[in-house]
């Protein structure tokens, strides 16, 4: 295949070798494509040379395409495939993948799948489905290489050789005692510099970075990206060795976490894409809605509480969007500030306290700028003294409450293991609509007979 | 050093080490610390420690924690280095670490640095500051294994061996021709499974996955996350390799840009970390705050225009905010799920239409469903038939309206080569609010007689 085809050119070559039936040809092609790309191809093509698609591609192939489809269309190919040939495919899928395919199908489905599979493989892949979701239990990976520390440097070199095909990365050996216990760990390159004679273990790092199968995925994610590795090993609690996670899964796990993030703080719904049905989006984003539809009737039942005051000076109500979106803006902002500090840095009491003193003095500089900025500006709009006084002070006011509602409230909830984007962005938009509702219209009726 | 040594006690005995001058035993401790600990301790022992703990420091061990430090700490470290150890710091520094090091110091501060740099290195950097901020050519590295097409498999491990302790991942090798253009890519699994006297170029693999220098690096991010790489090869228009792109660093630039996205999607101002100071915090957060007073008052000058309506029926304040932020949440949402698509999808025409489709779909459905909801609730709250129709077909038209403005907005932006996130965000919310106070307020005009 020429190098300089664009992939629409090699989509009609595939169309044409399967319509001619050259099965070599199209074998060839498939030689020189990306698993993801064969995926896209697969999925460009008519359905009607689907099928033919799946018989021409070799298993190892096939295997490798699989791991590049969503759940969906996964399990269309597997039915396709037919009970024999879908059975090898799930062999020789790597089992984190396998295991995402059969976690939320219910038993009896997984039992279909699996009941053909080598049994050793299908027990593998149902122990990983029992870990929580999120966990590093969950999605570890059994491709990795292990030695025992007694090896030379020359029988390490022998048995990475033989299982070169089954590790994902070969950049580190990880070394294991006679109790299967993780006792160190060999980088390749370490390897390369070290004589043929040399002991393991005595070229081994023994202090290991490793996590344990429960630790929350988020966290494995903040260890290989703080120490730049390209896996990391997972022990259970007696430090045995039980799998590696490896960095493409990381860069997924901090693409997932980070859309969680966004999903909460701007409580968008969960896990909506390009391809989800309208109903289901609108399933997901129905809850946040409807619950700040009655945040927003809490605030109106604060201005009904206060209608003698509005029907008296109706200029009121021309500040009150201005008030409660810029408090509810700087709860998120700071809201924003701690949830995304918090996927690179650990927290202690020291810098809770840090943390806390600077938003408020963030707090007091920006209420100064901006309370000051409307007094003037409600006074030459509405040539009200009072009304300007009333507007800057209270916007003051609210600025700093939710400045700190923001950076408080999560901190908390991170506290209680709760995580803190999750309940923060309506619960901080509620508490800010209330506060700067009340100081508001509280300030306003003090100084009512001013206001007339 | 006890495998088993918590943080605090190796803080304690590094500290101990430092103040009896016992050199080698805290080049031992070190030894067995990887460079994000080394610097973590660093920042943790008192002041008066610091400067024998950078004398007592093995060049290499100095060098990779410098890589693990903030820009000021860096240069605070190179100040007490002195202008000899500095140099051979920075000569020995990644140089795409060196690159943003230097990047944003003004030239006569970067002369200072590299002037008694190996003027072949220092060339290579200042060349790489030059590629704009957030490209592919910005943050590539050239600690690479590159081999000429003819040698065979025994001349390449060769090679690998003498460099070895110079490229980061052993992972690939790129394959260059005679005219130094990229040919190929073999990895280490390949030489290790093919035989001593192969050919290279019979092993490669030609159609190589790599980005133009001039990509920006959210791209280089998602092609490697597609296809699960660990390095990508950087090449220039001519196809002359001239760098790696690594996985460490795409992890980095993935939690960059989602946390860029977050900080557009909630206006929270660029770059602010736990350890911002309140000033520069306040600083970056005001443009957006100031932005969003002068929208609010935007609102406030559409509500003063129904001064009339408001008068006569008070109640309809009761309802402005719960519509306003309704809106206003349900574009965020929209908006998320555009702006959080494009960092794993591609969008042609027909998703084009796909997602606009099924944004009005949704649009529809959650606009009757609060509609509706919000109908029933104002008639038993305010005990009026009209209102409730009035705020009821007021949310379903301002619901529609803002779904696909939180839609079609980010897209038009992407189209036109702007970033969606950065403008949509207080984009659609002044739209969002100035639609539905106008639609809330018209309808209400419209019915005035009957809400009397």
């Amino acid at each position: 295949m020429s190098m300089a085809m664009t992939d629409n050119e090699i989509t009609l070559a595939i169309i044409q070798t399967l319509k001619e039936g050259k099965k070599q040809t199209f074998q060839e092609l498939m030689d020189e494509l990306q698993p993801y790309d064969m995926a896209c191809q697969y999925k460009e093509i008519p359905h009607k040379h689907r099928n033919k698609f799946l018989i021409y591609l070799s298993l190892e192939h096939l295997t490798e395409m699989m791991q590049e489809l969503d759940k969906e269309e996964q399990l269309d190919v597997l039915g396709k495939l037919g009970i024999e040939k879908s059975t090898q495919v799930l062999d020789l899928m790597e089992n984190d993948n396998l295991a995402s395919l059969l976690a939320d199908l219910d038993q009896e489905q997984i039992d279909d799948l699996t009941s053909e599979m080598n049994r050793e493989e299908s027990k593998v892949v149902q122990n990983l489905i029992k870990y929580p979701k999120e966990t590093a239990g969950r999605i570890m990976n059994n491709r990795y290489v292990w030695i025992p520390k007694h090896y030379t440097v020359r029988e390490a070199v022998d048995k990475i050789k033989h299982f070169a095909e089954l590790a994902e990365y070969l950049n580190y050996l990880y070394v294991i005692d006679e109790e299967k216990k993780l006792a160190g760990v060999v980088s390749y390159k370490d390897l390369i510099l070290a004589e043929l004679h040399d002991k393991i273990e005595d070229i081994m790092y023994s202090r290991v970075v490793k996590s344990d199968v429960h630790t929350d995925q988020e966290e494995v994610a903040k260890l290989i990206s703080r120490y730049d590795f390209v896996s990391l090993p997972i022990v259970t609690a007696d430090d045995t060795l039980v799998g590696v996670i490896t960095v493409d899964d990381v860069i997924d796990v901090v693409i997932q976490e980070a859309n969680e993030d966004i999903e909460k703080l701007s409580a968008s719904g969960k896990a909506i894409d390009f391809n989800t049905k309208p109903w289901v989006a609108a399933y997901r984003r129905l809850p946040w809605l409807i619950l700040l539809l009655f945040i927003g009737l809490i605030s109106g039942g604060i201005i009904s509480g206060f209608e003698d005051t509005l029907e008296t000076v109706v200029a009121l109500a021309y500040f009150m969007p201005m008030i409660a979106g810029m408090t509810g803006n700087t709860g998120t902002q700071s809201l924003a500030v701690v949830v995304r500090g918090l996927v690179s840095d650990d927290l202690d009491m020291k810098r809770v306290i840090k943390l806390v003193l600077r938003e408020l003095w963030v707090g007091l500089i920006i209420g100064v700028t901006c309370g000051l900025l409307i007094s003037n500006i409600a006074y030459f709009w509405q040539g009200s003294f009072t009304l300007g006084i009333v507007v800057g002070s209270s916007l003051f006011l609210t600025l700093i409450i939710g400045t700190l509602a923001g950076t408080i409230i999560p901190l908390i909830l991170y506290k209680l293991n709760i995580d803190p984007a999750v309940a923060s962005g309506p619960l901080i938009t509620t508490i800010n609509d209330i506060f700067s509702l009340l100081i508001y219209f509280g300030l306003a009726s003090m100084f009512i007979s001013k206001l007339m």
